[in-house]
C-alpha cells in the first residue's frame, strides 16, 4: 500500500471540505466528499447531498469524464459496494478506471466494512486507507455511532447565565441568549436528523422546535440546503400534558413517546402525529429504548433541546455524546433554576468532561464539552420526565 | 503638540511591554515603563521595580546617560512633579535635556494631575499625550482606580464546575480545578496588593492564602519579583470565629475585619495581626466602609477568593470590578453549592456582564468578566459573612 504524501493530504482536505457541505442535508446517509485528480491535476469534485442522489464519487466521476481513467481519487468515506438507493460506487471507480483509490476510513456499515476496498483491490486499483481518518469522523458523529454501536449520537444543547442558571425560579426564562447564538441553535436543529424535547418546555414556552429559515444566518444557497429536509421533531410526554393544539403540533407531523398505551389514543394519528409508547421504570419514558428505537429508524444526530429535567435524565442515563452550552454573561442567582437535575452527593461521582471549544457567539459564548468517562449510576430518583 | 508617529507608537508599546515587568511588584505605586530614543535608536529602557526605589524615567536616563540630550522619551505615566519617596521625574527629564516626551495617559494621582507635564511644558519640552491610553489604563486598574474613586480595584477569583457549582452541598470541593488554574490563582495572589477572604473558607479548608514560589508557574527572575513582597491577607470574620491558631494566622501577619469590638481583643495585636472593627448593618461587616479604608492605606488591587457568602456579598453591593472564573470541565449537580449567594426574583434583576475573555488553562477555561451595568440592589436579605 502505497504511503500518502503531502499532495494526498491536501487533496483529501479538499475532499472533507466537499463533504462538509453535505452536512444539513444527508440524513440518514453520511456526508462524503470525493476528489479526482489526475497528472497533479483536479479533474472531478463531488459531494452527496441527498439520499437516493448520486453519492460523491458520482458526482466527481461525471464532471472527471474520461479523464479519470489513470486518475487518483480521494474520498472521505469507504466507497460502497451494494446496491442501495444507487449502484455501489466502488464498481463505478473500477468501470472509469481509476488507477489508485485514497480513502479516509472504513466505513463501519456492515454492508460495506471493507468490502469497498476489497472490491477495489481486487480490479488491481492501489488502494490507501486510512488518511485524515480522525477529521473524517468528525463529519459523521451520528452516521457512525449509529453504525458502530446501534445508537443516535445525542447533542444537548443547554443555555445557562455565567452562573449557570437556565431560568428563574418563577421559570422566567425566555431569551436568555442573543440572536447570535438562536441563530447557532437554528444550525444545529438544520443538521440534526431529529430535535427531541419535552412537555414542560413545549407547554411553558410554547416551543415549535421547527427549524427557521430565517434565522439560519446562511447564505442562500446554504439556506436551501438547510431547509430542503425538515428534522423530525420529538416529543417526550409521558403522560400526553400538551394538547394536540399545540403550537408545537400545529408546526407538523411529529413522534411523541409516552408511557401511555398507544392504542387508547387514536387522536394522535388522525392528527398526523405518531405516538409510540415506550413505558419504563417508576412511569418514565425509557429513553435507552428510545435512542435504540431512533437509531433504528435511521437517526444519526439526535438534538436534545429541553429543560433540566429531561436534559438531566439523558445525562444521569449516560446516553449524551455532547453538550452544546451557551452561555449568557450574565448572572441569574442563587435561587435560579439549574443547568441539569442531576443530584449528587459527592465529587467522586462527578461527570469529567472534556472541554473541546470555546467561542464567542455574539455576546454570548458556546462552549462544547464532552462526556471522558463512564457516567456515574443515578444517586437520587430521577423525576418523571 | 506634534502628532504621534507610527514610530511613537512602536516605542510606546515597547515602554508597555516594559512597565509590565513590574506587575507583581511595584505595590502601592502605579506599573510605568519608559524608553529613550535618539535618531531613532533606543538609548535607554527602565522600568520601575518596587517603592522607594528608581522610577522608569530614572533608569532609562541613567542607560541613556549623555545620549538622552536631544532625544524623545516615552513614558506610560505622566511623570511625577512631587518629591515623594524619590526626586521628581519631570525635572529629572529636564535636567537631562530630553527634546520631546511622549506620555501614555495624564497621571489622575492628585499630586501629579497634569502638573509633570505643564512642568515639561515650561522647560520648553516638546509633550505629546495621549498615546495607547487605554492600554496604559489597562496596565493599573488598581492605582486608577484608587486615584480616581478613593476605592480599590475588586478582583474576585471564583473556581466552579461547567454547571456552575463551587462544592457539593456536604462541602466537599477541594481542587475543583487542576494545577494549571492552581498557578494563574497564585500569579493574581501575587500581583494583588490584598488577599481577602472570609471565615467560611478559611475554617473549612485550612486556607492560608499565601503565595508560594513553587506553585507560581514562572521563571527565577520573575518569581523572585513576584515573592518579594508579601500580599496584605485579610480575613473577614464578622464574629471572631477563626482561631488564632489556625494555619490562616500561623502564616503570617494578617489584617482580620470584624464587627465585634477591637478593643476587647488585644489577643490579635499580641498575636501580630490587627483587628479592624467595621459594624454595618444587621451585624455584618461594612463592606463599603472597608474598601474605602483599604484604598486610604493604598492597596490598588484587592483579590477576593471566598465562599458564595463572601464573594455574593460583594457582588450585591456593586463591589466587584472583574470576576476571574475557572471552569472546570465537570459537573457537580443540581444539589451542590451556587457560584454565588445572590438571591433574584425576576430576569431584570439579572446583572449584565461583559465577557472579555475565555482561555483554556491547563484543563480547564477561565472566564474574565466585568459589570456592565450598576448592579441591582439586593432582593433579599444578605447572609452574615
Amino acid at each position: 500500500m502505497p504511503d500518502p504524501t503531502a499532495s494526498d493530504t491536501r487533496h483529501m482536505a479538499r475532499a472533507l471540505e466537499l463533504a462538509r457541505k453535505g452536512v444539513y442535508s444527508t440524513h440518514p446517509n453520511p456526508r462524503v466528499g470525493c476528489v479526482i485528480v489526475r497528472d497533479g491535476e483536479t479533474v472531478g469534485e463531488g459531494w452527496h447531498m441527498q439520499a437516493g442522489g448520486p453519492h460523491a464519487e458520482v458526482h466527481a466521476l461525471r464532471q472527471a469524464g474520461t479523464r479519470a481513467r489513470g486518475a487518483t481519487a480521494y474520498v472521505t468515506l469507504e466507497p460502497c459496494s451494494h446496491y442501495g438507493r444507487t449502484p455501489p460506487c466502488a464498481e463505478a471507480l473500477v468501470e472509469a478506471g481509476v488507477a489508485r483509490v485514497v480513502v479516509a476510513m472504513q466505513d463501519p456499515n456492515p454492508q460495506v466494512a471493507g468490502q469497498g476496498l476489497e472490491r477495489l483491490r481486487q480490479a488491481g486499483i492501489a488502494v490507501t486507507c486510512p488518511l485524515l481518518a480522525a477529521e473524517a469522523r468528525a463529519l459523521n458523529p451520528g452516521f457512525l455511532k449509529r453504525m458502530e454501536h446501534g445508537q443516535p449520537y445525542v447533542r444537548v444543547k443547554l443555555a445557562m447565565s455565567l452562573d449557570g442558571r437556565t431560568a428563574m425560579a418563577s421559570g422566567e426564562s425566555q431569551w436568555i441568549t442573543g440572536p447570535a447564538a438562536r441563530s447557532a441553535v437554528q444550525r444545529l436543529r438544520a443538521q440534526s436528523s431529529a430535535v427531541l424535547t419535552g412537555a414542560d418546555s413545549v407547554i411553558a414556552d410554547g416551543a415549535r422546535m421547527t427549524v427557521r429559515a430565517s434565522e439560519l444566518g446562511l447564505d442562500a444557497e446554504a439556506t436551501e440546503l438547510a431547509t430542503r429536509r425538515v428534522p423530525l421533531r420529538i416529543l417526550i410526554d409521558g403522560r400526553l400534558r400538551v394538547p394536540l393544539d399545540a403550537p408545537f403540533f400545529q408546526a407538523g407531523p411529529a413522534l411523541v413517546v409516552t408511557c401511555a398505551d398507544a392504542t387508547d389514543h387514536p387522536e394522535y394519528l388522525q392528527a398526523g402525529h405518531e405516538l409510540l409508547s415506550l413505558p419504563g421504570r417508576e412511569g418514565r419514558v425509557d429513553l435507552p429504548a428510545l435512542c435504540g428505537e431512533l437509531a433504528r429508524r435511521g437517526l444519526n444526530e439526535v438534538l436534545v433541546e429541553a429543560g433540566a429535567s429531561l436534559a438531566g435524565a439523558f445525562a444521569r442515563q449516560g446516553l449524551v455524546d455532547e453538550y452544546q452550552i451557551f452561555i449568557a454573561a450574565k448572572f441569574m442567582g442563587s435561587t435560579a433554576r439549574p443547568l441539569l437535575d442531576w443530584p449528587l452527593a459527592h465529587l467522586s461521582e462527578s461527570p469529567q468532561l472534556q472541554i473541546i471549544d470555546m467561542t464567542a457567539v455574539g455576546d454570548d459564548w458556546r462552549v462544547i464539552a464532552v462526556p471522558t468517562l463512564a457516567p456515574q449510576p443515578a444517586t437520587a430518583p430521577a423525576k418523571r420526565v
